[in-house]
């Protein structure tokens, strides 16, 4: 019998599995050292915001980029699950009633319907907050000079400078509507900030030289922008029921977009050009790099 | 000419500056690299709950413990302001209307007042967040293996199981009354997590080994808890000029304080036995430790 390789969608749904498992166990009720007590509501709530059955997409960028330079994936996968805490955590406080006023997140109530408005600010607070703990425990297996250059380029890319920017710089769009190079920052920020960290990271982890973590930095730039842009396209285009959330709510509070100024003919377009881009840049990885390439195109392409 | 040294008032005043000094600098308009622009307003929001004229006691506690074990005052400084970051980004949150719902701090409009909600959540998010940049920038002088048990130490201090635990606890005690060791276990995350980690960091700055780390850490343990009992004393006798904010809330809301359990009298030995026994954690240490003895009982004494 033939030994396939994994498929891409195949090593998807593997990774977000095993993601899932290890946030669930990371966030058990049993205390880790210097931890007073879990208090069961904020751990619930917690739990609610990141054990969602998100299809993982930056964890999986992380191991992918630390596997194609040989990194080891138990590290990456703890790094993987320090960023979605990070990225679960901004989805908790953007649906706060103070900022998008979401009630719904893939098809469940957003955590402060189901909890209150504290406790989801608090969670989220905590979920950002736990992150940079588990980057630095010393059951995470990388040496102290990695887990500082990931500390540093996680703090900078969900910061003031990074994502917790870019929401600002959102919120400041829905006044007063930047012109095309403020909304390129803007998305840049907001979205494009934590999935070059995603495979920056892959390559921290991995031990890379300069050359090859500005390579997968570089393109991980470039799936931030065909990121953004399959979601502004989808926002225009598919309905609540497919997205799990409320739809055509960008539109709707007069934000630009890119697809809005340029079209969607455009955005196709720039969508394709975007992906070759990636693949130029994972060229001298050859074949190994071809879960990456289908990375690409499939965040280009997705649906949901 | 005798040479005097300064006395504790004025090097808490010293550090106060060199503290505030620090932290305009490092929110300063220009970027560091990975930033991509930093937001005016959030920015403006970050630096108008930072840089709010504190005592700015957690630093002085990470500089002073350090200076006792012959630290960098350089790095101490610098890992006092990340400090100083996670406090006043509890502070932010701790003041929006879903939380304790305050409109002054210090005499001045809190940030959702200044600003909005939005930004204020945001706010909090990035000096979170910015905490951990600067204890692992490489401007911090110290090994990557002190940055790494620095962060792991602030993220449990600050996070589920620590302040914003202790931060839960708090709001779930408006509804049901702690019983004395539910108010113990939440002072001690709300409050001792953070004044027991200054301590506990100026003995990583210092490279201490584990014997000098817990004894500090053990005498930041308890100023924590006579940090809180002056808390509930100055809550029930203070007015709100002397404070600078609102008092009497923690009665009015009919929270459970350990004076509200034991009575005035009862605390007051309390806090004389917290510093009697914080001095004899101290005295290995000898004269040199006098500033550390000075500060526990500037904390128990404190009337604002």
């Amino acid at each position: 019998m033939r030994q396939e390789t994994p498929t891409f969608e195949t090593r998807l749904k593997r990774n977000a599995l095993a993601i899932e498992t290890l946030l669930g166990r990371l966030l058990g009720l049993s205390t880790e050292p210097d931890e007073i007590v879990r208090p069961e509501n904020l751990l619930g709530a917690m739990r609610h915001g990141v054990l969602n059955g998100g299809k993982r997409l930056r964890p999986f960028l992380v191991i992918e980029c630390a596997d194609l330079l040989g990194g080891s994936v138990d590290a990456a996968l703890r790094v993987g699950a320090a960023l979605e805490c990070v990225h679960c955590y901004s989805l908790v406080h953007d649906d706060l009633p103070a900022m998008d006023d979401d009630d719904i997140r893939r098809g469940q109530p957003t955590v402060h319907k189901a909890f209150d408005e504290a406790t989801a600010i608090l969670a989220g607070d905590s979920l950002l907050t736990f992150a940079f703990d588990i980057v630095a425990s010393p059951e995470t297996p990388l040496a102290d000079v990695q887990k500082t250059a990931l500390v540093l380029a996680l703090s900078r890319a969900a910061g003031h400078g990074g994502m917790a920017g870019g929401q600002a710089l959102d919120l400041a769009a829905e006044k007063s509507a930047p012109d095309e190079a403020g909304i390129v920052t803007l998305q840049a920020m907001k979205t494009g900030a934590l999935l070059r960290f995603a495979c920056e990271a892959g390559a921290i982890v991995a031990g890379a030289d300069a050359t090859d973590r500005q390579r997968l930095r570089s393109f991980g730039e470039k799936i931030g922008l065909a990121f953004q842009l399959a979601d502004d396209l989808l926002d225009l285009t598919a309905d609540a029921e497919t997205m799990g959330k409320a739809t055509g709510k960008d539109a709707a509070r007069g934000k630009g977009t890119l697809v809005a100024l340029h079209g969607q003919a455009w955005a196709e377009a720039r969508l394709e050009q975007l992906v070759a881009e990636a693949e130029t840049l994972l060229e001298p990885y050859g074949a190994r790099s071809s879960i990456l390439a289908e990375t690409a195109r499939f965040i280009a392409n997705r649906r949901n």
